[in-house]
């Protein structure tokens, strides 16, 4: 089957799905991010002009303020010109569809459309739709995928860890749930991650979890014995009231990431949470702010990651 | 009588209406319009620093991301400084007055405001209250007048007619509540186009329709019968479900386009609609997406006429 | 104690309140403000390169379309990059602390933020948190500070009266829920004005009003005499209907400042607002757009003066 991330000449077209993305592909990402990263901190400089006058559209049907800023400062440190649609407040409120709101957008000479939407595929349909010349990257659909996070996340564990190829790692929480989980499995796949381990209440889990390849844990004990990366999973708000989960406070009992836990990880081990954090919920405030911490690296190499992406595709022939 | 759109040297001072508008104003607006759309089609450069330094200021008081996006992208291409006001959240809402929010803006230095307002005149209020160096486009004002609409679409009609004096055009809908209409028949009728029809139920015509100079059908078999250009109206979805009309299905099967109604037009005839279209209401998606459809070559044009208006204003002595 | 608004070099590293603001201080952003004022009135030259990429966050957790426009416009001008965060919509609605989104801003190079906060002191945590190269401006914190206004007063009233020292001020209105009123009142004091009166009723005066080293009138005809200034505080809506005022009607006969009222003061005395005006309850129309009102040049003071804060605080060392 095609790869409808790549083009003609097997570079990167769309960005949808870490799922099929060739690690050649993934390690370019992360070597393009490395010199976005040291560019930053070697001091004043942080606009390059790789997508000078070129237009992203931040196409937003999900509301979040947090993603759609990192996406808004990559492409403006990319000298890009950014324009911003809170879709609520828009046509497809009028009753257009999403494919007209799309051609419109490309009809303005759109270079670029960074999609944040609550059905899964939506990212899809639109790369499939736009002209060759116009790129795709999924900012997070439904349950399906967040490609961008899983490879800022790949960047922290090369970053503190250097290679893959020997690592135990676990995700830990709402995986039923999580577009992050999934695409951090297909990630660690790709770049020959030996142990991934979920660790989830029963109710929290996917019923086909078993075809990812993972290892099923619902002791934390248990699951994050000897690990080299905890990779937590927020609770949505949403979850903790409903008849998936007693109460948070029970959930922070058994799933919650407390020094105590944490202890049974190898003592190097890095804790990583995509973020907004529910403090005292999945993840106790001594952990979060503590040593084995990386979550405000997270979000440094996370901007670098998306500069990579955008200036890859926008180069693409 | 003085006209308020045009500085003492005749030179094009606020874009309110089309109403009144000299030809030799609307033709320069869309030679300079064409210059913009060559560049954007010759590739790469899509930014022109006609307005470097300038201050533009998007002031809707209506809620319209899709024409906001128009005006910020044409700003931006030109190198102005976009400043985009939700007006519904600021101090108006406080009980501060439009003149009072205008004033203000003046105050920071303001070079131009693009104004959609939900009151007729809202465009003309601001203008007569500004400074001569400050510059006034109306995106829209109650039922009054939409000219860039109107303007973009007469670049369409030509850029696919050649000519206007041997056209005959349809106007098809909601002419009552239609400011696209208004704009479009004055802009029309300066252009020296011999025919234009209007196409409605009695209860969606201005009682005063006669006066605008246009034949009036109640038909659309009879009323597109010949025509070279069929310029669709949106139907607001307010307007379905209440005393003017009896049902959506029930508009589709008298006033909706479909490609056996168009069939009565001429062979080499063009679709228009400003968008956003209500497939299945008043446009049947055969007719959107087919072969006479020219709907989103408009909005690719509408971004170089509002170049080209933009830039024209800053440019006036 | 440690001042903390500034560095070690005793240059400005925060701007957070008026209070212990040096004079020094004070009167260099005063200098710098002149010249951006000059600058955008020598003609076409708006924008300077003093903080070319750098990235500013307005972070407001307050709606305020007024007050955040006029720090875009000032960053812009600067060629910063700047990013509007609308709180209400965000993480922190997710449960995310404020220190936290903070710190993952920071994470992605923020270099300034803006704040404005329904808590008095939100600005100075902020500041406490962040690493000694990120900037805190307050844009205004519950009742306890809003020092670029003060500042633009100062500039205003520099502008008009040309020394401090020999001036008597009144500020008329709500102070008791004013930090406009507040960092006047410091800001004068750092200035050496001889004599700063406070006119209100006593439900809209704070029981300490006596510390802040004014003198305290409730009648209009007293406080005003031989006044040079008069500094009008904007009436929140939400205190008109309230237990602290009778209603808006008989407010505007005791404290609105009407042509009549104003006659007390000296001949050239000039009259201030920080917008928006509520028309008819605090100041008379007629006032408002006489020849003794310097509201609008305050607004246009407003943005070279934050230029000036936000120019001095990107170059502190």
């Amino acid at each position: 089957m095609n790869n409808p991330q790549l083009n003609k000449n097997g570079e990167l077209q769309h960005l949808l799905t870490t799922e099929g993305l060739p690690a050649r592909i993934v390690r370019d990402i992360l070597d393009r991010a490395a010199t976005f990263v040291n560019m930053a901190e070697g001091g004043e400089i942080k606009k390059v002009p790789l997508m000078q006058g070129k237009s992203v559209f931040n196409i937003f049907f999900e509301n979040s303020t947090r993603t759609r800023t990192t996406f808004e400062i990559a492409a403006k440190r990319l000298s890009a010109d950014v324009v911003n649609l809170n879709i609520g407040s828009s046509s497809t409120s009028k009753g257009e569809t999403l494919l007209d709101t799309v051609d419109n957008l490309c009809a303005m000479h759109a270079d670029m459309f960074v999609v944040r939407h609550a059905q899964s595929g939506a990212a899809h349909l639109i790369a499939n739709h736009v002209a060759p010349h116009v790129h795709v990257v999924n900012a997070g659909d439904g349950r399906h995928a967040h490609p961008t996070q899983a490879l800022l996340d790949m960047y922290t564990v090369r970053h503190y860890k250097k290679e893959f190829h020997n690592l135990r790692v676990a995700i830990v929480g709402d995986v039923l749930h999580s577009r992050v989980a999934r695409s951090q499995i297909h990630a660690m796949t790709t770049l020959g991650v030996p142990e991934v381990r979920v660790i989830a209440p029963k109710t929290l889990l996917p019923a086909d979890v078993g075809k990812l390849g993972v290892q099923v844990y619902h002791d934390m004990a248990q699951g994050l014995r000897d690990v080299d990366v905890v990779m937590m999973l927020r609770l949505q708000n949403e979850r903790m009231t409903g008849a998936l989960l007693p109460s948070a406070q029970e959930y922070f009992k058994y799933y919650g990431l407390t020094q105590e836990k944490l202890a049974l990880a190898k003592s190097d081990a890095i804790v990583m949470h995509p973020g907004p954090m529910n403090r005292g919920v999945e993840i106790d405030s001594s952990v979060a702010d503590g040593s084995h911490s990386v979550i405000l690296p997270q979000v440094t190499f996370g901007i670098a990651v998306r500069m990579a992406v955008m200036s890859m595709l926008a180069g693409a022939k």
